[in-house]
């Protein structure tokens, strides 16, 4: 199992059983809000350094989590991590603009990666990012936290079991109805509208649900322009994915109205999960025979967040890639390029498997 | 209100309030186990006449129903109904082969004409039965029950009244897991599969839930090949389409996993219908402000299928246009067209409103 401890006489590159130390990079509200409360219960991740353009941030959340002054970092001065053996780690929760910049500096530095999704402006940069901690012999992972999540997992392994039959189609919506003013809604530092952003969970879905790579796309993109929020980057954009086997999967992806779910149809039922991909509140449901149950799981011992601040770390510790390496992110970017090209020249765009 | 009785002294065709007489052509098992039975809860209609291929059944549902000898005709007497003044309307349920050849013969004997989805083989086909039901003055409707159905009238009036705000997003899903060895996997009687019977209730619901015509359209079809129950008709076929104010609807069509659901998804929340076209048993929730809730109705005075046989009679009485007309049913019949010719060209397909 991924939340399984490292056990003792395991070989480990750190000596004895030292949690690996964390640099944050970025101090937006899903950082501060959503991670940083979580190293708390990690067993081999801890946070050691902040890095920041806001003296006051750094200030502030120094203080809360006792980072002291040497290990606290601007972008000025960031390359000199290098010199910092605390940090092992560097956590990219930036605009998806510098994600690459940060990836390849932190790497160069000689520290492992965590970087948010989506991983970058466009698959050149994830190669680039893939190339550049190749070379420095250090490991990247992107943060998909939904692979961390239990109903997530539990949802992978009876869709891959054919537990409702063998998977016919799958349906999966995600969008918010966004508040203008964010670093979102900015094409420059988004590099795209509700696809990048939140359309991402209803492909990657689809991708984990069958273990398949999809071969074909089709997209409908919808976006009023009068609408001030949307002057550079799209609202709506639903795309039709077909997998090898068959499936064909129909998503959806907005910025203008709410959705978060996702269904795995077979030929005797379904399992359906709504809110499927939240920070915590996931509902599941299983149809099977003609009778439909919720499934309810126990409270997990590590929460997708805390799962996913350890995968890293245990993954250097044992020499293992991670389950949600650069690649994987390179193959989301991959897709929606295809779904941004099929809606703009009106035609089904064919994917070659990298 | 559809249902209302009609009032007394209203103007009709017939003298007093005799309910109008029905023949049904076709007795298979949608005729025979869920039209039939409605007529004793009828105001308007009667049931007074069968036609069918076999006299087993016409000896059987005759003697069921009290329809005499003199009112039971085969396909080769069919157009004698011209002689039969107790019939007024013909109800064609027969393979969608025949729909175009009996609504044509119907009319050509004088009388109104109810029709079964999908209308026929062709958009071609539906304007001649237009034509030729318009050419003898008779009145055609096509079958389009849930528009008699009030968990479906009302999601259509709160989507109408932007309850949830305006919509943004309309998902819909239509499927089962067809047995063989029916007309239905034949193209020759059903001119198409998954699509034609089934998924055209997604279609029709994304009309009707936005009152718009579709401009654009993207599909992609996944069928079996090896699956002998799909030598000839599509399997899944999903499809997108774009609405004038910006609605997109993302509809899934399935022949081989089962799905009765759509969701109509606002600005503020969304309507939700599952099961949301079945013969009973609708399940209807709404999410507003982050609530959701169920949405029970009292039993209707009148069920989907005794309002909609009530409903031509009612027209023919008043001099009305039926609300599903045969312009109706060629409205989705150009659609599904082009939803086809969007799979087989790899390629959005522009509509032009009718």
């Amino acid at each position: 199992m991924l939340t399984a401890a490292i056990a003792p006489g395991t070989a480990m590159s750190a000596p004895g059983n030292r949690k690996m130390g964390y640099a944050i990079v970025g101090l937006g509200s899903y950082a501060t809000r959503q991670i940083m409360p979580q190293f708390a219960n990690c067993e081999s991740a801890r946070l050691v350094a902040l890095v920041s353009g806001t003296p006051a941030k750094l200030e502030r959340y120094g203080a809360e989590y006792g980072v002291p002054r040497t290990h606290l970092y601007n972008y000025q001065n960031f390359d000199s991590i290098r010199d910092n053996p605390d940090i092992d780690i560097v956590y990219v929760v930036l605009p998806v603009s510098m994600h690459a910049e940060y990836t390849i500096r932190a790497a160069s530095a000689g520290k492992h990666v965590l970087c948010e999704k989506p991983m970058a402006m466009s698959s050149a940069e994830c190669e680039a990012m893939i190339a550049a901690c190749r070379q420095a012999g250090k490991r990247l992972m992107i943060g998909y936290r939904c692979h961390f999540e239990p109903h997530n997992r539990l949802a992978i392994e009876l869709a891959r079991a054919k537990f409702v039959g063998p998977t016919r189609q799958i349906t999966a919506a995600h969008g918010f109805n966004i508040s203008a003013g964010q670093w979102r809604l900015d094409r420059t530092m988004s590099g795209g509208g509700s696809l990048m952003d939140i359309g991402i969970y209803s492909l990657n879905a689809a991708r984990y649900l069958t273990g398949e790579e999809p071969t074909e796309v089709v997209a409908l993109e919808s976006t009023d322009g009068d609408d001030p929020r949307f002057r550079t980057v799209e609202d709506r954009i639903d795309f039709t994915l077909r997998f090898p086997s068959g499936v064909i999967a129909s998503c959806v992806s907005s910025y203008s109205s709410g959705h978060n779910d996702y269904r795995v149809i077979g030929t005797n039922g379904w399992i359906a999960m709504e809110p499927a991909t939240p920070y915590s509140g996931h509902v599941m449901h299983v149809r099977k025979d003609g009778v439909t149950e919720r499934r309810e799981l126990p409270p997990p011992v590590k929460n997708q967040f805390v799962a996913q601040l350890d995968h890293l770390p245990e993954c250097v510790s044992a020499g293992n890639e991670p389950i949600v390496p650069g690649e994987e992110g390179l193959r989301d970017l991959r897709i929606i390029e295809a779904i941004y090209r099929s809606a703009r020249e009106r035609r089904a765009v064919t994917l070659v498997s990298a």
